[in-house]
């Protein structure tokens, strides 16, 4: 996969891409990054990439040209693929796994980052074919939805993750909020851990880690349950933890 | 504002705190950042920092004695203040400009930052006074979840925006996305700025992008407008657009 980033602070890339599962990823050419000043690529004598807005208010906005040159040289260098070009805003589709899953297929993922201006309209309509908000917060630019974004994706192409990376947090693979873990000393500082874990029972401690997923899920996040199949013995796990619930109220 | 970060991966940090707002922001003494290596905390010949789940399974989970020292250590060194401790994990609560705004009234917040391991039970416990997740996605560690957080929470510590920073993309703040921003030119390759913005009528263009922020938000986040004091014009707007979609169906 090659990934192309548009930004006016290319140095923050560096210990992100240069660090981990996405160094890793480059190294056994998995993927190419290439992240791009497109203050290079502004026509004007000064190098302006933005300017203030028509018909007045706060803020800056990015000027088309530099934008609209710079995808156009990084989609004909790559001529053989049809690149999605994403720009990172608040407006835009909020990220989930299953939409990283689907930019996990492409070829060629080209990202703008804008940086506290706003885009040009022109930008949006004629250049970009996805906008992605990582979440409802406000950042101070694109730069780091970009990074969160590549992140979610590399690490579910081919070959990335060893086994030794086990995905252990994959909670919104199985729907469910993961089960509480434990590892060495089983005593620590008086804190304990749980003795079905250390019975040796797996069929007992299968249940456990179950019971405590549906349970977590429940009292965290209860909606990812409305879609997730649960079955007669989750229910009840769940009737009697909302009975136990209400009496202790 | 102190903030600490522990992590196995610190050089990832520096790209990030050492650009734009971010380092503007500890230039000018408003916030101090401290990225520590907790495995330098493991009181193990080895530095182990993990070890295998009880109750077996895959994956490695992270051991409570590096983590407990070095959120001990980092308490005890600045005693004037009662630290928030933030986990970034998949099961927390969801980020919102909402916890960003909270969190920015803090006088030191320290990060866990684990890195595909899951994290003992015992320190989500003990240790942590918050558990917070960016978004339903998985990432390869925490370290870019609590990126993602200090930037949202610098950038609304005072004196850290100026006015050249000004919250054009502050979509969140107003409770609606933003209106279509447009620059010069205003034919740019054939594509024109809508004329009411090169109008100088004022009031139109008011109008024009107050209509434009309510159509946005009613086409792509339709959810955020159900909580939105929708005025009788707000929803005049909102009835024509959709008579008028539903005619071109």
């Amino acid at each position: 996969m090659k990934i192309d980033v548009l930004s006016l602070f290319p140095e923050m890339f560096t210990g992100v891409f240069g660090s981990s599962i996405l160094k890793k990823a480059a190294e056994k050419n998995v993927v190419e990054y290439n992240v791009v000043n497109f203050r290079d690529y502004a026509d004007n004598k000064h190098q302006t990439v933005d300017d203030y807005p028509y018909g007045g208010g706060a803020g800056m906005v990015l000027k088309p040209q530099p934008i609209f040159d710079a995808v156009d040289h990084l989609t004909k260098s790559n001529e053989h693929t049809k690149p999605r070009v994403i720009l990172l805003c608040p407006q835009g589709k909020v990220l989930t796994q299953k939409v990283s899953e689907e930019l996990a297929q492409e070829q060629h993922l080209i990202f703008i980052c804008g940086h506290y201006e706003g885009y040009d309209e022109r930008i949006r309509e004629h250049v970009v074919t996805d906008e992605i908000s990582i979440g409802d917060y406000v950042l101070t630019g694109g730069e780091l939805g970009a990074m969160v974004v590549i992140d979610s994706v590399v690490r579910l192409l081919p070959g990335v993750l060893g086994n030794e990376d086990s995905p252990i947090l994959d909670s919104f693979s199985s729907g469910l909020l993961e089960h509480p873990q434990y590892t060495r000393p089983a005593n620590f500082r008086g804190m304990t851990v749980p003795d079905v874990l250390t019975s040796g029972n797996h069929k007992n401690i299968d249940e456990w880690r179950e019971k405590e997923s549906i349970l977590r899920t429940l009292q965290r996040r209860p909606d990812l349950l409305e879609n997730y199949p649960l079955t007669d013995k989750h229910k009840q796990w769940i009737n009697d933890w909302k009975k136990e619930h209400k009496e202790n109220k």
